[in-house]
């Protein structure tokens, strides 16, 4: 069904650092496959996207634990790079969009100028669906 | 792949209000961009669809806290629509039908009496996947 | 978009046995069909299947809670599959490949010696992008 060159569409909905995390490295390879990535921020994932808030501790998903937590900070402490980069090289790398899902701004009441730069544009969920020719992940 | 009639299967697993909600505006833009939509309800989302148990408090993601639980209860207080009334107007719209996976109503002890009316029948995993002919997203 | 011999991709995320049970249920469902399917563990998924952990107490979502937690404990004593051995028949019946994650892999510091032996190798998410021919979902 798919050949290489589709888009990949991504519904980030949580705001976890480990599955911010995962989106992350999924959106870097597949934009470095030559891959068109289209992000839709909805929720919780939105939230972790605001303006300042992008590299504050997020936590992990419960099952993670404070182990998990600690393992996940001591890659920072290595060095590793945070997933605010890794959205940002693969913006750089590829065709890669960050669009704010407009039913999740009006729950939160936000604007644009609320988020991090690094979102492109605020769109509804029947638009992204319309562009969306490829694989569908929720996140 | 995906020409716009394919269908977007839908594997709702997640039963908090947060997850359902996005799933019901997902599903309703889909419907609204004419794409059959099929809906197989597994686990916490399936305990969320039974009769008279739609409208409860199902809480939100640990992520979203206090105040995500809070920014939802002000936008129900604002009048917006429910999850619920969502996928009720998504099936009047569109093409839509929701299953009860049969492994689910096995593992809870469930009749297809027991589930709101909106339910259109139970349905093992494998007929579920042999009818996913476009996406699928697990939520 | 989907022939029905296309791969059925999925990054396996989740760590907890409800979800592990939701992905072995597909997984299998998929493999009877005559599909292949390509899993790529990551995070708390990965944790899982590390050597003399795949029968351990995994918990479930917070959403199930302590009833739902009961309810898969009292479906294992009635003698229900495990997950692991879900994965095991999947494995035998159709063409399934299990992936860790190297990303994965190098947070938590595993070799794959220290994975159960139902892991077939080590792969980065690249690679696993670029086999991705159908379907791709994230649980």
């Amino acid at each position: 069904m798919n050949d290489q060159n589709d888009t990949l569409s991504v519904i980030l909905f949580s705001g976890t650092d480990d599955k911010l995390g995962a989106a992350a490295v999924l959106v870097s390879g597949a934009a470095a496959m030559g891959r068109r990535v289209d992000i839709l921020l909805q929720y919780w994932a939105l939230e972790a996207f605001r303006a300042g808030a992008t590299r504050k501790d997020h936590g992990v998903s419960p099952e993670g634990g404070p182990e998990g937590a600690a393992a996940l900070a001591r890659l920072a402490d290595k060095g590793a790079q945070h997933w605010s980069d890794l959205f940002a090289v693969a913006k750089d790398v590829g065709e890669v969009a960050i669009h704010a899902c407009a039913q999740s701004m009006e729950l939160f009441g936000l604007e644009k100028s609320d988020l991090d730069p690094i979102v492109d544009d605020v769109e509804g969920v029947a638009a992204f669906i319309l562009e969306a020719e490829g694989q569908m992940v929720f996140i």
